[in-house]
């Protein structure tokens, strides 16, 4: 399963080389992530309200071209790994069809008192949902 | 009792117009609070480690001059006004002794439940230092 | 003329109160502003690749419920006074018809050096638009 | 070389999970990253004033231990590579000693058109420096 989610670039996400600040890439992540779960069934909230999260281990991103204010980026959203305790998400952003950045994001899975979980145990709706995602 | 703070203009607070992005200057003056509250001897840690937070209620920013990459800014805190369910606190700020902005901050005080307290019956301590501030 | 945006509370928007950070209310007056301008047929990106930019010279919120992750804020933007040097505008949220915050923004005109214009002269397109808004 | 820079977790940098949100440490890379140039005895600031920028092609960052508002957070950066065109820097975070991240970005050389260029030729006295950080 692919998801495409798009985000216009907001002008307080520019910075002095008039270009999109670097950092709002791995923002536009989650965005694309938080819209996929919702997209698969089962949001981020309604993970959080049943006491689970899922924090950042790791992110990467790599900058193929400069994006502007305005621009309408389209970002895709594809499953990578999954194994119960570790997602790895990819990610890949096109202006106009132009790939402008390419990213990763690595997650764990957490009860309220932050310690490591097992999805299948702890959520197995999630953990089925995730399983055909990767089978995709 | 004042107090100044010093926080040096990120790149990744300025924008397209290759200035400080507006939005910035209300989170300086969170950073300055906070400041604040360590130089008062009772720190917005200890606060919430006491189970009470202090949400923004209102907010106010008139920017006078521009400020760029790597301005220093200097913040000065003051209490405007406080009555154990209220606090209003006022910020200067200034580059080299120029004015550049000048905010506001409203403030309650609430339980973890996000229920209202009075300041004088759930922190007494933080409440008398408060008044302190205010006879100055 | 009223222009309706919607936006929905991001997760890195939130902060360690569980709520949306309280900065974050002046940068959807933004998204809100420029998708009015979109709507009103004169973008803000045509605006400054015309060579014209409208700095934030003053903001204020009045916050009257939290917002949460995933809500959905609507935005109702309405320009409340505009005399060719000077544009005010005012913002309603709601999230499901719940008030949620009153915000203010105020502008000028400024071309690439950063002196005040009168939009009347280099804009006339959008000073007459914007003559229009305030008429309704 | 090294350089070492402190940053404090700001309450605007926390989320809804109670600790730092992972999109800030790319942001703090960056503060390191300027106040390494300081001390090198060649600022961005003056980079830029010279026409030279340098937009960040790559970045990662891979977070160990959580960290939370209040947190003081010193950040050891080091030029790991450097050859006129390309620099990639690393980045090593702890709290009280504890590593809690590592990072890393990749720059180019632009000139205000945003066309690549050698630091040799357009700015040698930085390429000097840069090379003398390498062989350290």
């Amino acid at each position: 399963m692919e998801s495409k989610y798009k985000h216009k670039v907001n002008y307080y996400e520019t910075d002095a080389m008039k270009m999109t600040h670097h950092s709002n890439y791995v923002r536009w992540m989650e965005e694309a992530r938080v819209d996929f779960m919702d997209k698969m069934g089962y949001s981020y909230k309604k993970l959080e309200n049943s006491g689970v999260s899922s924090p950042v281990l790791a992110y990467s991103c790599e900058i193929k071209h400069s994006t502007y204010f305005d621009d309408e980026v389209e970002i895709t959203t594809k499953i990578e790994a999954y194994n119960t305790v570790r997602l790895k998400i990819k990610y890949t952003m096109t202006v106009n069809d132009i790939l402008v950045a390419v990213g990763e994001t690595n997650h764990c899975f957490v009860n309220p008192k932050g310690v490591p979980i097992r999805l299948n145990k702890e959520c197995p709706e999630l953990d089925e949902k995730l399983r055909l995602c990767i089978d995709d």
